[in-house]
């Protein structure tokens, strides 16, 4: 009988285990790991801080290496496997999925993945030479080899006597491919077509025109494919049309996972992969460029002011009210380039709309202009008693703001045609325009208008 | 023979349907519409600004308005639901899934919903209440109705005929379901063991104790536990454990998606649903929220500065200085926030490893604080001809860091146990955190040094 899944309670033995693990209860540990499968194990590591994750994987009965080496995160599985013994990861490595097989090894060192590839048996180094001859992030690197495939000619009761005498199917498995004997792809027959269809039913008349992936496929595309159209699964195949593999839809939505993380992580100036419990040392050098790119663009709004010195020397008014109209430009700003951004991971940004869109954006800071430069200027002539003050930065913010829409909305398209990735470099372009444009615009208004 | 999919031409044909709609060639664009799957015309309208969404809409062939309306986002299905005639509403709505039914219906203006419900026949409009019974965002609310269900003491063969005989299964079933007398879920039958198992095998020895997920689960529960165990489906029960329905990977991806993206959103100040082809006025208000309380923020940190004047108009050099350390310090304090707030979605952040983590992000602030200081106070020193003003920028710096990164990685754990989303208010407070805390520490310490 089963019982209904409670995370809660899932949480609370990840809990215990690591009490236990604290308090050196080794083999109250280890026999509540037993229970756990191997998405709890990887979990369990995943949440652990770096130097613990050894002893936890002692504790792992190694029949289920593989499987939880699967479900880790780069980072952590590498950290793993090197420090495992050699033939150890070689028995972990036969047993897993081509996908995972092919991840893994890219993620070694080279001497380290040939010494693997070589201790392999014949059928398992091809199917990962295969994988790893396509560039990563491409459909051919993703897929699985483990297809079934039939021939035409057969009805129904064949394919069926065969399946049963073969005894399993490899998982997640919605499709069967028909191919021919070139070994070009003819199509696919779905398992419940099989099931609901008469025994003398001809393999040709279940035939669905299911549509191919090439292997040279991004990733990216790849997911949006699924998305669009609810796939399960989907056949990779080569130029020649001849079937490779196939992708299921348990990668995909890790690969759906990692891209949607990847534009947050990005635009926070953080590398995808970085483990949230590494050590203090190495987390501090993968932060250190966003920093230093950071300090170079604050250096450069500071010499943009030191322009305006003799202003800020006669009225220290200016030197508190200077940050008002970057801030507001650089919170505009990126509201627009996250909205872009992810229209384009969406496919929904596209060179047809592009230039509306663009408008769009520059007619909403109009508006932000008109409605932010009225509330502060209110603001300012009240608290500083100074009616001019206030026209100068009312007149420095409707700059600013339509700074910002412009290049939130464009910087994205720009960038992504000159083949830089948006989501890592535009936050920080775009706060460096609107610090830039909006110092210029007070303090360069406020010497004309003020002194 | 299938071709290999070009999502490239999947682009182009949607970018010729928009130039055949902008140049009035409407026959031709209806032509190409025709073509097209639902996947592909929701990605058009949504592709599409708001005011044309509607001419689209005309043109797509009726027997395909519920797909089409089951792929699209909430926003854009709704405003096209408005405009529709209430009969062909009714149809559309009848041909759903459960699910999209349900999400539709709740979309609704109440009324709206209550007329829809009651033209329904007995049996949607049954399906359609259970759904509406669950709180937005459980796993009753997202579940489809269509599972199929066994009874023990029959074997395969009779499965088998009786699969036959039913002539088709519902989109993406890979498990039967076998209830007892009082529909309470003893496991499920996958399709592939039903398949490979020989005709006279009882079903009792191919059930799978698969687990349950209870209708009152949150979907983002639920999408985890999809992530970590691999499912493609899972079934759905009440609290006595009897079968409502049953939820799919499909459904799931969406809310990985979704989810995923509501913490970039939110980060930058954005409703999730925003759509980027919504009129002008609509997007200015729903960004204005963010833009205001930024204000309010950018204020106090004025009047922090206010609280120095005296400095800043004797050493016009502080108020050229004075966004460096504040800006640094969000910067170092986003990094810190964005990676704790992924660590606690993907379930990594626990009370067991809360306490850890902000010691090592306090270590990271630190280092942090230690080079950037020694950076700063160079290049100051350098620049500036003044080696006591240096010291008193790396002094702030210091400060400012240690500070980032403490409220960085406390600040969400405290929201999360008050309930607050911390991807929503976290960055807004977190800025203010470091920017009050580098003005008071950089203006502070020169008042007291250098005056």
């Amino acid at each position: 009988m089963p019982n209904t899944f409670e995370a809660k309670s899932s949480n609370n033995q990840l809990h215990d285990i690591n009490e236990a693990l604290g308090s050196g209860q080794i083999e109250h540990a280890k026999e509540m790991l037993h229970q756990l499968q191997p998405g709890d194990l990887a979990l369990l590591l995943e949440s652990s801080r770096s130097r613990n994750r050894l002893d936890i994987w002692q504790l792992i009965p190694p029949d289920l290496y593989s499987d939880v080496l699967e479900e880790l995160s780069d980072d952590v599985r590498n950290g793993i496997i090197r420090k495992m013994l050699p033939d150890k990861v070689a028995d972990a490595l036969e047993e897993m999925d081509t996908d995972n097989l092919v991840d893994t090894l890219r993620g070694l060192p080279q001497e380290v993945a040939q010494d693997l590839l070589a201790a392999m048996d014949e059928q398992d180094r091809s199917r990962a030479e295969l994988g790893l001859s396509y560039g990563d992030e491409t459909a051919g690197f993703i897929m699985n080899t483990d297809a079934i495939t039939l021939r035409p000619g057969i009805n129904v009761d064949v394919i069926l006597r065969y399946l049963r005498l073969k005894g399993g199917m490899p998982e997640h498995t919605d499709t069967l491919y028909v191919v021919d004997r070139n070994d070009k792809l003819m199509g696919g027959v779905a398992l419940t077509s099989l099931i609901t269809a008469a025994p003398d039913t001809p393999i040709e008349s279940l035939i669905k025109d299911s549509e191919a992936i090439p292997a040279t496929m991004m990733d990216n595309e790849v997911a949006s494919l699924f998305e669009r159209y609810n796939w399960l699964s989907a056949p990779v195949v080569d130029e020649k049309n001849q079937l490779l593999g196939r992708i299921t839809i348990d990668d995909v939505v890790d690969i759906i996972r990692e891209d949607a993380e990847h534009s947050m992580m990005s635009m926070a100036g953080l590398d995808d992969e970085e483990d949230t419990f590494a050590p203090v040392v190495k987390s501090t050098q993968r932060r250190s460029i966003w920093l230093g790119v950071n300090l170079l663009t604050a250096l450069m709004a500071a010499a943009v002011s030191d322009l305006f010195e003799a202003a800020l020397s006669q009225l220290a008014v200016l030197a508190i009210l200077n940050t008002i109209v970057p801030s507001m430009g650089g919170v505009a700003g990126n509201q627009t380039l996250t909205l872009v951004i992810r229209g384009m991971a969406l496919g929904h940004v596209n060179s047809a709309n592009a230039r509306w869109l663009i408008s769009k954006e520059l007619a909403i800071g109009f508006l932000n202009g008109v409605i932010w430069s009225v509330l502060i200027a209110s603001v300012i002539a009240i608290w500083k008693q100074d009616i001019m003050l206030g026209a100068v930065i009312a007149f420095a913010m409707m700059i600013n703001m339509v700074a910002a829409g412009l290049a939130g909305a464009s910087l994205p398209i720009i960038m992504k045609k000159l083949k830089i990735d948006p989501a890592l470099a535009g936050s920080v372009i775009l706060t460096t325009i609107t610090d830039v444009v909006g110092i210029f615009a007070f303090l360069g208004s406020a010497t004309w208008l003020l002194m």
